[in-house]
This record gives structure tokens, sequence and C-alpha cells, in this order.
């Protein structure tokens, strides 16, 4: 079987673009409708989309925001609304984000190892430290922690909800109603971690999860987050302005994995893209001229400010002049990097920048018909940059259904993307290995000796 | 409008009794079974029900238990479960257990109020405090915190999140694509909440929940369970063996209530009772002994063991003799004092003392005709001991079709029990208030001056 490009397709009901919900043809509450929710999930499933993703974040976000702009400050959590879809669709993968700096181990282990039974094998886990001060005052602390102690605990955080997922061996259970077995002890066991950060016994309350573990997912673009990603990550999400950026990352994280000894093709690198999509080059962009004609000024200053970490307060500066030179600061630093590179590249002026990184925060932007988009699409997957594509339409439904109705098919005619799923579970269908339990390996070792 | 009995249904996929997996009627995989749970929820909706209702703890429970007999010992986290199976229902409640010493307030309050916004206002969430050693040990804690400091953080921890639930006031929304204003920020409010335990600053990132807030339910027996619940709870769930106690709990928490300025008639008591239930006695009892005898000796103890928090070790002791004399000591205090009356009461043996306490763990058992059955409802519901019932079917789905089907209509008949669910939400159908919004009300009041 030829390799084929993975979708993952971000849909916040509230649209990716700062100026989404504005638009006419979207729902001016999709941040917080079920039903419109449902509506895009069963598209993505028709447009044989391996995972529905959301990110998450567990403040409001006021901070840096325009006030009272944002149809992003409140929506579902996202496990029990991926929970809620599932019961809407078959084979389509949920990714939901979850914290390792302000959810314990156990609670998240248990949260994704349901969702992963409620959706037969279709969850996955997208592993965020959440960063900023504001997030922290909402857990009983004033500032967040540092950087390093954030990974470094997060990395302890995947450990142990990993070995809590193998806590139970997959046959452990043997409900056996002759002789009162519900289950056979010697196939569950504590895990008996003791870390830096957390002392955690075990076993789960939950069995094993049908896929082992639920695919595990990071965008870690600092050092630590590569390090992170390259350890634990099964795909990883990640945000490139061009071809030889996507490509070095993509070598330097095939090589972090494989110095770690695991299997560089286990781990799926996944660009994300913000499609326009037209049957003619002028169709594309107005679709692109008319979203973006939405964003309000100041909406898009406080846009870069957010993004940079709070970082660049652009008030006052001419709107149509360019970004001015500021020196990059300690905090979100490889998004200011990733900011000041855009504005250069492109020559573009405060108006032009916000405009065009309000379309997906940073990810490659394209604007085309179906053949220019998938020549890139395809470039980027044949040459080292690309194992599959997180798609982020700029609004919703249409720039969905545009993708799903004009992408998808040209897709498939090159041979680039499946006609059907391939499988029932999310790890299936994105050719990732299922994990093997290291109690049942270790028993299987002791018994061939 | 004549008072109705409210009904919730204790419906763990494996079953209440600890048999009940091995009942040839019941699947031995229901605990983990998706299938199943969504038939019993449909169950419990043709009958009108309530709410269903989970139980949860934060541990696989082997401490006490039989050695894998336990069918209990894994299963899915309830507010996942729920999410996915309100898709399948309409009018059924969901009340869910979540824990106020491992879950973070913030976490909790966007969980249920997500739950709240995918059932269109059908949740309910019932505080506990998660008591053992075994459960602070997943949470990197060597033993629990102690009683009177579990329930002073529950306090807080129950203020916190309804607090939080306020913080978008429920007119915050104006989505003016014309003005692009999304929301009213002078609608939005921190709570800015410091306390002993918790310092929380808000908002919370998920609307108001369409109930206002998701039902408040409460279990508990110690004083300080009694004050935090008539402090906080809305339902309140109870094991009762006889009219006199329960009518001694009712008045006692009807009276704290009111002595905190509620409405007592804003606090349902609902003790649990577990039926038996057949066309004549002798068919009724035949269930109980077919139930009863599928319990092992060792379980049994175990379970009265574990009942007791682990302070009655009856091992040795003769099954056929009388329950040893001992001192009652620290831990689960109601529990061990409840054992030992139920015993006394009936003069049971060691063994007739587990068959018994197996059906529901120290609820009301009913084995009977529907007549006799409804005759104790109708008694406890019109004597002020009861203002409806929480259902403990012993077994699955047997025990939930019976009562659905034979009680049911009895309850109907008598002009007991609704014949149509009232209202949409879970707060409606219990004929419950809708909670006003503080900031709202001052707002008003202020206008009003």
């Amino acid at each position: 079987m030829s390799r084929k490009i993975r979708l993952g397709a971000f849909l916040p009901g509230g649209g990716q673009h700062v100026a989404a919900w504005r638009h006419p043809g979207s729902p001016s509450d999709g941040a917080t409708n079920l039903a419109f929710h449902i509506e895009l999930a069963k598209t993505a499933e028709k447009g044989l989309f391996d995972a529905y993703f959301l990110a998450d974040g567990l403040s409001a976000g006021f901070a840096g925001g325009r006030e009272g702009g944002s149809a992003k400050a409140a929506g579902f959590e996202p496990v029990t609304l991926f929970a809620a879809l599932s019961a809407h669709t078959k084979r389509l993968g949920f990714i939901a984000t979850a914290s390792t700096t302000y959810e314990e181990p156990y609670q998240l282990a248990r949260k994704f190892a349901s969702l992963d039974l409620v959706t037969g094998g279709r969850a996955g886990w997208n592993v965020v430290t959440s960063t900023g001060d504001e997030t922290a005052r909402n857990f009983s602390r004033d500032t967040q922690l540092p950087h390093a102690e954030r990974y470094a605990r997060a990395r302890e955080h995947v450990d142990v909800v990993r070995q809590l997922w193998d806590s139970w061996e997959d046959d452990a259970f043997l409900r056996d109603k002759e002789s009162g077995q519900f289950f056979d002890r010697d196939r569950v066991h504590e895990i008996n971690y003791e870390g830096e950060y957390f002392k955690v016994r075990g076993p789960l309350n939950t069995p094993r999860p049908p896929q082992g573990h639920p695919v595990v997912v990071q965008a870690g673009a600092s050092e630590d987050g590569r390090d992170l990603a390259a350890a634990t990550a099964e795909v990883i999400f990640t945000a490139h302005q061009n071809l030889s950026s996507a490509q070095e990352f993509y070598r330097d994280i095939k090589a972090r994995a494989a110095a770690k000894g695991r299997d560089p093709r286990e781990i799926l690198v996944m660009p994300g893209v913000a499609p326009f999509i037209g049957r003619t080059l002028g169709e594309a962009q107005a679709k692109y001229d008319r979203l973006t004609s939405l964003i309000l000024p100041e909406e898009g200053l406080a846009l870069l400010n957010g993004l940079a970490g709070g970082t660049l307060d652009l008030t006052g500066y001419p709107l149509d002049g360019p970004l001015p030179p500021q020196d990059v600061t300690e905090g979100n630093k490889s998004r200011q990097v990733l900011i000041r590179e855009i504005a250069d590249r492109h020559g573009f002026t405060i108006r032009q920048l916000y405009q065009y990184v309000a379309t997906a925060r940073g990810h490659l932007t394209l604007i085309g018909t179906p053949k220019t988009i998938v020549d890139t699409l395809e470039e980027w997957f044949t040459s080292d940059a690309a194992d599959g594509f997180n798609i982020l339409p700029p609004w919703l439904p249409a720039g969905l259904e545009d993708f799903v109705g004009l992408i998808v098919p040209e897709l498939q005619r090159r041979g680039l993307f499946r006609t059907e799923y391939e499988g029932r579970t999310l790890r299936e269908n994105l050719g990732l290995a299922r994990p093997e339990n290291p109690w049942t390996r270790a028993r299987s070792a002791l018994a061939a000796e």
C-alpha cells in the first residue's frame, strides 16, 4: 500500500479566523451550538478525515484580546463535546486537548480511556502545558510555572498516564459467571510511580483503552517542546510558512525520535494549513478578501499582541506602515520570531500582517484552486516536509465543505488520499501500531525462556 | 398541580448487587459496554425517570474487596459516558459524581457546564469528597485528608464552582455581526475567589449552563455531610432501613436548610430503594433468592468489611452464626452503625447479613408485588420521609424493566407519578427553580433604585 496523506480538521464551532463568526454564512453562535458541531463532524467524516481536532485553554483568554470581540472566550470542554459527537459518527477520530499542568494524571488517563471506550477506539490526546498567568490564576497560582518546569512535569505526566492505561492487561477480564472470577488479579497492576512531580499507585479504574493508548499528539516548537514531542508524540501538529522550514522541522523531529530509539515512521508530522479554495484563483482570492475585510483593526492588533504573548503592543503605529523594530523577549519566543519572519518575507504593513496571521495564527495559508492547493500539499508530502496536514478551515461550515467537496476528490484522483476508511480505530486509520502492553510482553518473555 | 414522586435510577452497567454480573439474564461485560448503557438510558426514559445516576470512585477499589471478584473495579468516567448517552435520549437527566477533593473547581465547573450544554440542560453534579487512602495514593498523597478538612474543602469547592457558573450572565452574548461585539464585557465577571483552599480568578470559559447551575446533589450522612447537604444540595440521596429513620433525616435536613435561609421545598430528599418485584410475593422472593444465591461467601465478607471502611474483618467466624460484638471505630462511623442495626433488627446471621446488605449496600430493600411496594413508597412519600426515591435495581436490565413495567404504572394509577415529562431540563422535571444570577440581580436592583 502506498503512503497516504493523513488529515486532521480543526473545527472550533466559532471558526478558526478571528472574524469567522461575523461571516454571513456562519452561525454567530457556532462556538456553543451542539447541532452545528454535529453537522461539522458529519461533514468531516464524509470527507474521510482521520480526526476532528480541538484546541483548548483553561481561561477565557481576555488578556491581550479585544474587549468583547472574541467568539472563542467560551465554548465546550472538548472531551465532553466529543463524547456527544461520537454518537453521530462511526469512523472519525477525536483529538482533544488536555493540560499536563492543571490536570491530575489519574483523572486525565481515565477521561481519555473513557472517551476511547465510548468511541470504540477513536480518541486522541493533544498534550499541552497551558501557558499564561491568566490560566494560572484560575488554579490557585499567581503566575505560571517556568517553561522548563512545565515541560519536565509534562514528561512525567505522560509517563504516568501511559502506565495507567497499561495497568490492566488486555486479557485481564475473565468474566466467568460460573467461578465468580471477574478478572485475573495477576493481570492488573499497581504502577507505583514515584517521580519528582507525581506519586501514583494505580491501577486505573478503567480498562485498557481499545487502542491500547489513545493516540498521543503534541505541538511543541521550542527545544523542550520538540524534545517532548520526539519522546512521546505519535502525531505532531506544527506551523510553517514555507517548505524549507517544514523540512528542517520534519528532519529534526524524525532524527530526535530515532535518537530515542523510536521508529521515525511511527511519528506523523502534520503541519497546519488554512485553505481558501475557489474554482478559479479569483474566486479563492475573493473568499480571502471577504473574510479579511471583517477584521476590526483593534481586533487585528490584539491578535498580534496575543500571539506574541503580550510582547507586541502596536497601538498608535500607523496600520498601513511597517512593523516597528523590537527585540525578541522571553515568552512565546518561537511565535515572536515567526510573526516577524512573515512580515519581513512578504513586506507586510501592520494591517496586512494581522490580516494574514488572522487566517490561521501562523499556519500556512493557501489561496488557490484545487489544482494549486493540492500541488503544494503533494510537494510537502513527497519531499519530507509532512506526513499529512491539519486543515484549519478559516470559517465554517463553508471552509470545511469547500475542502471536502473540492480538495479531497483531487487528492483522491492523484492517489494521495484514501477513498474509504481503512480501519475502525483512529490508530488503524493513521497507520499507527497498537502499543504492546509491557506487562504482557514481560510475561511472554518469561514464558519463552 | 399535586406533589409528585421524583425518581432517580442508579444504573451502573455492572449492576448494583455484588453478584449482579453473574445473573444469567445480565451481560457479564455490562460495566464497560456502551450499547448496554444506551439500552438502560432508553428504558429509564421510557419509565419517565427524572435522572440516570452514577456513583464514582477514583481507585479500582481493591482494598477490602475479594480478589478478582468485583465487576465494579473498572468502568466509564461518568461525565464522558453521559455525554455519549445524551445523544440517545431527550428528557432523561444525568447526575454524575465528581470529587471536590481530587478535582480542581475550574475543571469541574466547565466539565459540568459542558455536560449541561451538550444535554440541553439535563446535567446534575453529585458532590463527593472521595474517601479512602487507596484513592489518595492515586493523587500523590499517602493518606486521605481528615474528614473535617475534606468537608471544609468541599464547601469552598462548591462555592467556587457555583460562582464560576455565574461568571457569564445569561444575556452576556450579543453576537452582533454588524458591530463585531460578540459579548458584553460588562456582563462577564472575574470572581476573584480567595478562600482557604482555592484562589480562582475566573471567568469560566464556558457560558452559563442552560439550567443556570446543573442540579447539585449530595449524599452526606455524617454531621459534616448533613451540613454540607443542607447548605448546598438540591437533591439529597440517603440510605434508610425504616420509616422513622427516614423521617428523622428528612426533618433534620429540611430544618437545617431552613436555618440557612433556604426554602425547604427546594431540597428534595430521595432515599435509595432496591426493589425485587414480582406479580406475586412468591415470584419476588424467588428473584431475591436467585440473585442472593450467586454471592460467594468470601465476596460477602469482603463486602461487609468494605462497607465498614475496613473495620469489620469477619474471616473465620461461622457464616451461620451471629455478628460478633465489636466497638465502633473511626472511619465510616455511620455505615458501621447502620450495618449493626440491620443485623440486630432482623436477627441476621453473618451470611444473612451480607446477603441482605449486598442487594443495596444499606439502602432499603423491598421484596413484593407492585401493590405492596407502591404502598411503602406512598407511605414514605406522604409522611415526610421522602420527596422521591433513588431506585437501585439490583441487577440489570431486568431489575429496571420490572420497575418500569410494573411499578411505574401503579404509581401513575395512584396519581403519584408523572405520565409524561413536565419540562425539558432536569431542573424543570424536578420542579426546582433556575438559580438567579447574582450579577444580574445586583444590576436589576441598582436599576430599580
